[in-house]
């Protein structure tokens, strides 16, 4: 057992991961290395202007068509698909093509969510419809959703149809959780359960698909497969949880957003709604000042200064919203770990996964 | 030889088909009868509200949600699935997930290009972002583009996989035909191959994949695969000429769109550019017209008389544009009819393959 592998229930806070940043560093940047390159061939099919339009959100070049060095994430994603090959005893790089194929479906639904949601900003930067147009938002991001798939399938194999065939699943199933997102913001209350099954659909699925497509790549059978998913899953869920706390109590200068950023939007993040189903007098208090919330308009809660957003945390904190995500958070990390059990593969490659998450639990942004 | 087929060159005009219209009409309805059932079933599995929004586009249901019998189009591509199966040798019902996820891309298509093109009506009802809202559009186009895929790769098989991926190049064709359909409205002047090529791309593209995909998913060598396509890019192609004929001089009452449907919307269609390439006083009088035309705001355009419509239709006929896209739906004609050749199919399903086309071609809808 890791030093890392935390135990369920109640005692879960104390044990805080130490993390190995260096090494989770380096995992992360292997996967850049490895998956941009074919990323960017790949967007390079696209015809003019979508070739262009892509780039741009990929943060290669600037609205200007100059070349640009975005903040292109994370990199969660690919370096899993990576690890994944190894855990079928493949080389990193046969993952390859599932890394691209899962950054192409997540960059497909970041283009389409942004206009869905109105959202004017990614990752310190005007989002593609803001700046090229609806129009193009919806194109490229078809696009980007039909090469993830040719990138698969040009491989030939039966492995690459049954990657395919878990990649769209993970698809459907985002689409399924920016349904549910769209149909939740105009419900006066959501609960724990649906908020986290939304969170599943939206973050777990593709997490899950990530963690697993470098084995099926790799000739993986379905049981190791389906266990490869289930961490990837859980891990999601804990970095939702994580996203969720980061959301209104993140620092702004290492999140890169505003102060309180989900309470200014009103989302019913984990936090909100799990305070809300708590009870006792912090959560009715909270639950009435929401209610009122909503019947605000946009501009009346832009308008709030920082002490009201800091009253709505403190009730939520107050309330055990905070506490609750934050074990949850731990929960998801533990399922994750454990299913890590049921697959055989290297020592070294399994301690790279755990250590993964312990990146994704205590990240700061 | 059939009494259908008809010479390349010059003399093409004369040879207008005969239809069996009876027989096509029998082979469109068996193409409904087959897959309608198994497309409904796959729209059922889309998590609510999505599954109510792709049933109000398909016409199976009204705005209030009422059971509704709308038009469903015209269903060719569903009748060319089938027919490909047999053209493999095997039985129709082997089409029909082909059948089913091509219908499941083209309203991908539809629901996406309506909201880009702003287009308020289709089949005569409002179309889903009017009704149901952008997000919608998006959300239910995203799904019904994954539920393609998920449709044919739960087959499980090589030939599905197969069969997916030409899907898939063929959703690439069509998101390219869309991005040159695009930004040809910014300009001025738009050649005829590259409306050809635009046309190519946006309907022969799904045709063709249509007119194979049974022959793939019944076990069909690639050059048989290959063969059917050029048969359904033809008919494509064919099929846009026609269309792009009726869009001008068109009868209302036969096609459900106002007169000069495609002049209002200043479509630059095939008769428009052939005019506009054909040099001579009434293509270039033709031309100071439309160039003015782009000028002006749409409200004016749709302020003009019946006669200002029917003077640039006019123009479009004297400077040859009318009789040259009539001879290239003949030649595209030709060109699917000797395809058919290439492939050693029985008598009978060849014959229904020209019989599609006879019909496509002499359509007046």
């Amino acid at each position: 057992m890791s030093t890392n592998t935390v135990n369920r229930g109640e005692t879960v806070t104390s044990a805080i991961p130490t993390v190995d940043t260096a090494g989770v560093l380096a995992m992360l940047e292997r996967g850049r290395t490895l998956a941009t390159p074919v990323l960017r061939a790949a967007v390079d099919r696209l015809a003019p202007p979508m070739d262009t339009v892509a780039a741009y959100h990929f943060g290669w070049i600037d609205a200007a068509g100059h070349p640009a060095h975005g903040d292109g994430g994370k990199a969660v994603r690919p370096a899993l698909a990576l690890l994944s090959a190894e855990a079928a005893g493949r080389p990193p790089e046969a993952g390859v093509p599932g890394a691209v194929a899962v950054e192409l479906v997540h960059n497909f639904s970041l283009l389409h969510d942004d206009l869905m949601d109105g959202d004017e900003q990614r990752r310190h930067r005007d989002t593609v419809w803001k700046v090229h147009g609806p129009a193009q938002a919806i194109l490229v991001g078809d696009a980007l959703f039909a090469l993830a798939n040719e990138i698969l399938l040009e491989l030939g194999t039966v492995e690459a149809g049954r990657a395919t065939r878990r990649l769209t699943a993970a698809t459907r199933k985002l689409i399924d959780g920016q349904a549910q997102d769209i149909s939740y913001e105009h419900r006066e209350r959501v609960t724990v359960e649906e908020c986290l099954e939304m969170e599943g659909n939206k973050t777990g699925a593709l997490l899950a698909c990530a963690a697993s497509i470098g084995a099926v790549l790799g000739g993986a059978d379905d049981r190791t497969a389906d266990t490869l998913e289930a961490y990837g899953y859980h891990l999601g869920l804990a970095f939702q949880a994580v996203d969720d706390l980061l959301g209104i109590w993140g620092d702004p200068e290492a999140t890169g957003k505003q102060t309180w950023s989900d309470l200014r939007q009103r989302k019913k993040s984990l936090p909100v709604v799990a305070a809300l189903a708590a009870g006792g007098p912090a959560s009715e208090r909270l639950g009435e000042m929401l209610t009122a919330d909503a019947k605000k308009t946009e501009a009346e809660i832009a308008d709030f200064d920082e002490d009201e957003f800091a009253e709505r945390a403190a009730l939520i904190e107050e309330a055990g919203g905070r506490e609750w995500t934050s074990q949850e958070a731990r929960r998801q990390y533990a399922t994750a770990i454990a299913a890590l059990d049921g697959v055989d593969m290297e020592a070294e490659v399994r301690a790279r996964f755990v250590a993964l998450a312990d990146f994704v639990v205590v990240r700061k942004r």
